[in-house]
């Protein structure tokens, strides 16, 4: 069977498995053919079950690299979010790749993919967790290879390279309990996005060996200010927590400079605190932020790798890579026994 | 059929499906051209829809202009660096340039001259006050309009857009001095930049209306680390500074740590901070930090305008604009006596 015979026999499968035509699976691999939003989904979920990619050889033919990655960032007002694009940016452009940078307004999605078609850019990578899921599923339809640095709910059709964030999450509850916590708050990131169902789904599994249950629970949304109000709601709860979890580092800056400043508490033997990402402001507060995060190199890496991989190779396949986290205890929680 | 044939017939489709005129679809994707909010609307879903994307970097030859700006950056660590970024880019993108991302190695500056050429921006600008100077130099070399957000020393033949640092520096000392204080301490940022000296200055200046010199100084570096090791000199003297002015808000971060988790002083009791920026940090401590910054969002707009301008008429001479700064009184000093 000649290689043409063998793509087209497999384009068959995803077209039957997708319960589509093979004309549709056709268009959802062509540039600028018309396919449905539904119809591209079936189609790339059956792909990606099938191990299927279209035919390289003939893409690459019609490719013309620009040498260009396109980076889609957003909310540089958070270090994690700054200090992911730097390292990115260095890293492929050791690689000698350029960088068009595009950084989102949530109301002008739809002006950002003729843009992002118009560069060219050979691959696509997103930092932000908090994205609408339309953008990046637009940057798939460029056909060239789309790597997110996290899940995005919803978008497992795309390729992702994220952090261990069900395990983040049970990491810091089982800090908090082994240091002696019972009345364990959390406060959660936006409810939309895969980083915060699983930082509490981790939070909560620890807790439960512990035989507890989260005390109380309040919104941050990812936000300084969200977790002004959030901390705020939780420390006027008779008794109060006496630990929080937070679901990133800026939220535990807020809940420090509250507990200390609002309601007077001392960081950490009335209160403990554990924040998430590990980012640089951690280190800035006093008491210094303990903080579960991942490698980030590693994340960087890993990404890289991927993106130039599927350049190169025109491997259309969709892969999942997930990087270990670490716990960094600083001067936030209390020491743990020594057994 | 002709590749430029098959645009043709695409530009057409699209004109149809959004059903406006060719010329309209045309418009829509010329830089400068002009088309009603609603027209763009129609042609920009009907573009999507279509997987439709004008040819950036075919445009490009024909009009000698990419619609690319290269910005330089650095040290986004620092979140006002990173915010600096995050607004240039949303303001650049919203007069409808791309965005190139260049991020510096301080070992591989002559990697980046040829790599800057060969993107073929048409303006460069730089966000950081701590490049060699080598760099921006040679961008000039490039023959396209090139902006600083800073003034960089010794580079008084390129654009820049600055912040009024000298006055800057000037309203701290003045703050320090009518808040009571005598013994002011000055954490300053690398010696070999045009803020550190501004800044520096305009301190010296204000003290000594007050007849006053600076206390004590130590060098920072501009970093958090550098900031930490010069708050333990200066407060190992005898009598301890009653007041520091630091050159970023990183810095005075540091010197908040230090001389309350080191040194258990009571910050603005015992010690007065202030920071410089008036970023976004200053408001995540607790107490949160005094700071002197320039408008952000001024600034900005200010580049922009230039750049805009000096791209459409070739204009060649230097230009420097210098943007006012403002005192934000947070919880690091004390209040001023009311007259």
């Amino acid at each position: 069977m000649t290689k043409k015979q063998q793509t087209a026999a497999r384009s068959a499968d995803v077209a039957r498995l997708a319960g589509v035509s093979r004309s549709a699976v056709s268009r959802t691999f062509t540039e600028g053919a018309y396919v449905s939003d539904e119809t591209r989904r079936k189609v790339l979920e059956a792909a990606r079950m099938l191990n299927y990619s279209p035919n390289a050889i003939a893409r690459s033919l019609s490719k013309r690299a620009t040498g260009l990655v396109g980076i889609i960032a957003a909310d540089l007002y958070n270090p994690v979010h700054a200090q992911m694009l730097e390292a990115m940016s260095r890293s492929l452009q050791a690689r000698g790749f350029g960088i068009v940078l595009l950084v989102p307004d949530t109301s002008n999605f739809d002006e950002f993919i003729p843009r992002l078609l118009s560069y060219q850019v050979d691959a696509v990578i997103t930092t932000v967790a908090t994205l609408d899921t339309h953008l990046p599923l637009a940057a798939v339809q460029t056909g060239r290879p789309v790597v997110m640095m996290q899940q995005i709910l919803g978008a497992n059709v795309l390729n992702s390279v994220s952090s261990d964030d069900y395990g983040g999450g049970h990491a810091a509850g089982t800090l908090l309990c082994e240091t002696g916590h019972r009345r364990i708050a959390y406060i959660s990131g936006r409810s939309d996005t895969a980083n915060n169902r699983d930082r509490e789904r981790g939070l909560r599994d620890a807790l439960a060996a512990h035989g507890l249950a989260v005390y109380a629970q309040a919104n941050g949304l990812f936000t300084h200010e969200g977790a002004m109000t959030a901390t705020r709601q939780l420390l006027s709860l008779s008794p109060r927590p006496d630990a929080i979890f937070c679901a990133n580092d800026l939220m535990a800056l807020a809940a420090l400079q509250v507990s200390r400043g609002e309601f007077g508490m001392a960081v950490p033997d009335d209160l403990a605190i554990v924040g998430y990402d590990n980012s640089a402001p951690s280190m800035w507060s006093w008491p210094a932020l303990t903080s579960v995060g991942p490698d980030m190199a590693e994340m960087v890496s890993l990404t890289v790798d991927m993106v130039v991989r599927k350049i190169a190779t025109g491997d259309a396949t969709v892969e999942h890579q997930v990087v270990p986290v670490r716990m960094v205890e600083r001067q936030t929680t209390r020491e743990r026994p020594t057994a």
